[in-house]
């Protein structure tokens, strides 16, 4: 990790396709000392449930902090040289920039920045929701659309990328 | 058929992708007794004529078998060494188990024990159903994460997975 | 591009996949003479907003047709041999058509017969829509079928076929 850049590793994939699994497969193959970023918000028992259902996932040796708005403040603070920080996920942090009236664009703009200047790997999961019917109302749109452009702009400044298929990898993009 | 392996196929795509028709033809490329398990139940005019559509479809020379729940049992009864078996879908039969109010875990299983120990070769068709916004409803977001779960676990059984797009095959998984 | 034949481009992808901008990277490196067939109607503010931001991403060196409907016609009439015309997008045309109760295989006929004898390189567009939980509603059930079926009509008529996820793209048919 001394003169190689630092890695940033972008997992898409669908609900239920196993990305996370993938994801923390990947950070842990990293590093030992390990930050998980929460960016979901345990609103309603459903997701209370599947919060901790992807705490059990993970298991020991994971730290985890809650970052539903200031993710790329989070990445900033928690990165270091021997440390993978794992984000999960961005389009929860997309909605949750949605619902909080905050200025998407910017807000990509400063996520795009904090992960280039991560002192450590990163490894960010997303979903793909852009793949179905057009949804009726105007607030799912512009959602997709925020969606979207979070995946397109993390996409680039990855150093590699991969879709997840029914828990299999699919590489988009291949590390230099 | 004598001495390799048990062939596990698995096609993967959405709706109007030509996965059913790609299976098919992969299916007939293994064996000239071949036997069709429909997990469609004809309830309304609608599926109706789908089932009809892809019976006229697959033309002679297949044996159709209706399981709309009990698959792995069809799959274990009907499949042979001299026989291919082609399943379509898996996610009409997370669909069923789920209105059925089965236990989808223990189904789960029973269809990957099923597929692993088929006398003869089996083609999987399923639905990826993860790649649009959340749906609203509770029910619609359960039957993603069946439908998903099915999907992983028989990918991960599989010997080959291939994604199908607009009538073409995309290889997740290579036959060793 | 006298002897060789005509290159057709089918470019395949979610909502703010990247599609539009991936095609007309492809299409501008084809011909310095571009004409760009859109098939959105701008009934009301939002789809005027979008389509004056593909506009504005395309920039100069574009002669701009409308064809809501008549898109073989146009693809037939503008097409030429120094000359590159990039459709964007079928998929609205798939909507177009049936809002407008159109023969919506009649029409696929047509275009797949339209890009096969167009004079020069035609580039076209297209979004997944199958992916997602399937809708509730009957209409765009029908959308949904008829959409997928002019995506597969159109990859097996091209050269090359590229998905795009999160602005990367994935090559499903190699040109030959």
């Amino acid at each position: 990790m001394t003169s190689s850049p630092v890695q940033i590793l972008f997992v898409l994939g669908g609900a239920r396709s196993g990305k996370s699994r993938y994801a923390q497969g990947r950070a842990e193959a990293l590093s030992r000392s390990r930050v998980y970023i929460a960016t979901a918000q345990p609103f309603d028992a459903e997701m209370q449930e599947r919060i901790a259902c992807h705490q059990a996932d993970r298991g020991a040796g994971w730290q985890t902090i809650e970052a539903p708005l200031k993710l790329p403040e989070a990445i900033t603070v928690h990165s270091g040289p021997d440390r993978v920080v794992l984000v999960d996920c961005l389009t929860l942090w997309a909605s949750n920039l949605l619902l909080a009236e905050e200025d998407a664009e910017a807000a990509t703009d400063r996520l795009v920045d904090a992960i280039r200047s991560a002192r450590g790997p990163v490894v960010l999961v997303a979903n793909e929701v852009g793949l179905g019917i057009v949804p009726d109302n105007a607030l799912a749109r512009r959602f997709r659309d925020i969606a979207g452009r979070i995946n397109q702009a993390t996409a680039a400044a990855a150093h590699e990328c991969v879709a997840v298929l029914a828990g299999l990898p699919l590489v988009l993009k291949h590390p230099a």
